[in-house]
């Protein structure tokens, strides 16, 4: 005692902004991860595994979110190395990878990448300063049909893991159709360019009205603040109401109104080749606007990407936090990107990838109900005579053998009661028992502690005599009518 | 190019001791783990999945290889959490996580964890500062029955991801039986003892005659070095060489053996009277001598175990560097640990559990041609008319859907030549090709490219035309054709 007064004890606490996964939140996320991997794999891509730690030098110092408050990442100082950092996505390190391998890799290079990463930023309610990513990215294609295969591909990640179809829909935009709209609204000035570029980011939420005010004088919003305008002439305006209400019935409807809206701009009507030119790939694959459309209001990530950009949006609803019914959202996005290498090499590369957000899919796939339902645990051995371990430990390796999981008590065997709660701590569906007097006559008992905990809140007495929740079998039986306890649980 | 100047290129390179991990030696090690994971949860163990990141005071200043050199951690100051450090292993993690969480956990807890771990340590040929750890622990059982099963669930680990029996062992002994033996020799000296155990650990190498010499004066080893001895007296020395050459012909044997060795000691009879029941509750199960026997030559990690400890060693020859056969050697190991979460809460927690060398399983496997025999990239459809790309994807889109990996190719179309190099590259067992012609006809060209290569290297022209390594199909027998292709490759 005199010593743990000396050196207080450590506290037992994660570091703010980083959690503990337990059971099924680690075994349902692999095996999405595997699942998704599988797709990314019979499309050709690889899978590349690059540390958790890189250089400062190569990592870079601009993070992809330019919009997140307190960005940053985790640095020290090595002895012999420089500064290291953990990695921040999984974006920095494929560029440093395929600038250090280029000689070694296939040209196109696709690649997928599974893992965490970490970012040094101000934890909130359920955002952490480590969390999984899974990308898959395609480098040294000029061609848009790297782009409609990312966009294909991610509609089959969604189904694969269990999203629907008409639960989800892939929405593709070109950013170069944007810089038409913009050039053809005369703007120069970079800030007024982020001022209309961040008004379209809200089109979704407040509509073409809105739009119009916002790039204008300014708006009252819902809480009766006043917002104000980005100052442009309702003139100057019109291009970008135009691109933002150009989706039309068909994509052709859409890419009408597209062209109509970038004017004169040779960048523009090259936005909107692309984006025909994927409409055309995916249809022709028989991805049609039920599953991959393409919609103006997508942005993404502005400073980053220069050409088609896309987006996967879970359209069933949800209720939200006060109860209100709103639809999912967004959870998956990516886009081209084409200057991935040029800062090791010199080199320009193209590059054009997607990254699909683990812990919102995850969470998508809880609401839907496709994981989370079973969380069954094993079915345990109790111990009712400690001398006679190996018979309980032979009962489990019995019913190992036979597919079904199985533990036997390890803790303190004098209080059954202890056991039972253990069992209860563990959703053992079933439990195993075998006194003296079973193994005199050759017998165990199985107890089902689904339908004794149902019982045990619900039933009559008729239904207690009439339902037993623990019956008696032969030693021999044991495997076969667990197995029948267990079916008849569902 | 004067702006390149100003600001040099970043190097595009891993830090000295990390790596990239790239196509099947991500994918195999995935499959490899999740056999493993399989195994783990049969046996009721619980996944934890926790942060890369601890803080230093949980994660405790003591790494558990205390023989290694500049060991260390990766750690860096947080403004708000104090000293942040990447874990080192999976074991301390286990212990915050059990202190934190422990009224919520059910007692015992058997978990398991796989993952990277950092070592800030001097980087060597083979030895990384990023590696996996496998793990699968109890705490809180008292029993040997748990160390028994950690064992049983050892040997089932390999069996599953594929070393046959026969091909290892797992060996068991007691450091409480040590121990006794240090006692029965009145060493109280701790460096004394120190350099006995040292010793200890080198009877693989140097047999009993060396033991004795390393005991008392000194050795001459093979390179003509005179290593100084601990200066024991024959009589001294006498129970460490009956410890270790206490391994008989059955357990009962060696049992009888190592009673002898640790006279009257208590903690020593206390060991054998655990590796007793061990012997036992296994036998019970049916793993015999075959997969795990009693082996007083295993020590591991000195200051850490404090019970059973346990080693899985392949057995199996393989040739070292220099060309001479040796085992296999070591893949996994563990052991009793008794003060797991102490440190944190007061009070002493028992834990006994196993840590699986990925790296080293995984080289096994591929000593046993289990992986790594299978690099066949997926097949490749090239790009005679950019314009009829839709067409090419189409085609991709069948392959796939029928569970053929299939990529169409995504770089410049215009040089046939540079699209069989790719194919070449991607190590692609099959190109399809269509052209103008071929379109025209309702046919492709399917050509197998691993006969082609056969071919090119090895036959002679009547070879080269009684088997020719391109077929021209219907469009409509594509899938076919290439699956029988496939098929024919083996």
């Amino acid at each position: 005692m005199a010593k743990d007064k000396k050196t207080p004890r450590p506290k037992a606490q994660t570091p703010k902004g980083f959690r503990d996964y337990f059971g099924a939140e680690v075994t349902e996320r692999s095996e999405m991860l595997r699942q998704i991997a599988g797709v990314y794999h019979a499309y050709g891509f690889d899978a590349l595994e690059s540390a958790a730690v890189e250089t400062v030098e190569a990592l870079g110092k601009f993070l992809p979110d330019v919009d997140r408050p307190n960005e940053g990442v985790f640095a020290w100082e090595d002895d012999d190395e420089g500064w290291l950092a953990l990695r921040y996505d999984l974006t920095a390190p494929l560029a440093r990878v395929y600038a250090q391998h280029r000689n070694d890799l296939p040209l196109p290079y696709r690649r997928y990448a599974m893992g965490p990463v970490w970012r040094n930023e101000k934890p909130g309610p359920g955002r952490f300063r480590q969390f999984y990513q899974c990308d898959a990215d395609t480098v040294g294609a000029v061609s848009v049909a790297a782009d409609a295969e990312i966009c294909a591909l991610l509609a089959d990640c969604l189904e694969v893991v269990g999203i629907p179809r008409g639960d989800y829909v892939v929405r593709v935009n070109n950013r170069k159709v944007l810089n038409g709209v913009l050039e053809v609204m005369g703007l120069k000035d970079d800030e007024q360019r982020a001022a209309v570029l961040r008004t379209i980011d809200k089109f979704d939420k407040v509509g073409e009205t809105g739009v119009r005010e916002l790039l204008g004088k300014g708006r009252l919003d819902a809480s009766g603040a006043f917002i104000e305008g980005v100052g442009l002439s309702d003139a100057q305006a019109g291009p970008v109401v135009a691109f933002l209400t150009s989706k039309g019935a068909t994509s052709a409807d859409t890419l009408a109104n597209l062209r109509a809206a970038i004017g004169g701009s040779a960048i523009g009507a090259e936005g909107v080749a692309e984006l025909e030119q994927i409409a055309a790939l995916l249809d022709a694959q028989g991805y049609g606007p039920d599953r991959i459309e393409i919609d103006p209001s997508v942005v993404r990530g502005l400073g980053y990407y220069t050409g088609p950009v896309f987006e996967a949006e879970l359209t069933f609803e949800i209720l939200d936090d006060k109860g209100r019914k709103r639809q999912f959202g967004s959870v998956a996005g990516g886009g081209r990107y084409d200057d991935l290498v040029k800062r090791f090499t010199g080199q320009a590369v193209p590059a054009t990838g997607v990254s699909i957000g683990v812990d919102r899919l995850l969470a998508a796939l809880r609401e839907k109900g496709r994981i989370g339902s079973e969380s069954r645990g094993p079915v345990v051995v109790t111990v009712m005579d400690r001398d006679r371990m190996a018979d309980y430990q032979t009962m489990v390796a019995e019913l190992r053998s036979a597919g079904i999981r199985a533990e036997v008590y390890l803790g303190n065997p004098k209080n059954f009661g202890n056991q039972l709660k253990y069992a209860d701590k563990r959703q053992s569906p079933v439990a195993v028992i075998e006194g003296a007097d079973e193994k005199a006559n050759g017998v165990v008992q199985i107890k089902d502690l689904i339908l004794g905990a149902q019982i045990a809140e619900n039933a009559s007495l008729e239904e207690w005599k009439e339902r037993p929740s623990q019956i008696e079998v032969p030693r021999a039986d044991l495997v076969a009518q667990v197995r029948a306890m267990l079916d008849s649980q569902g």
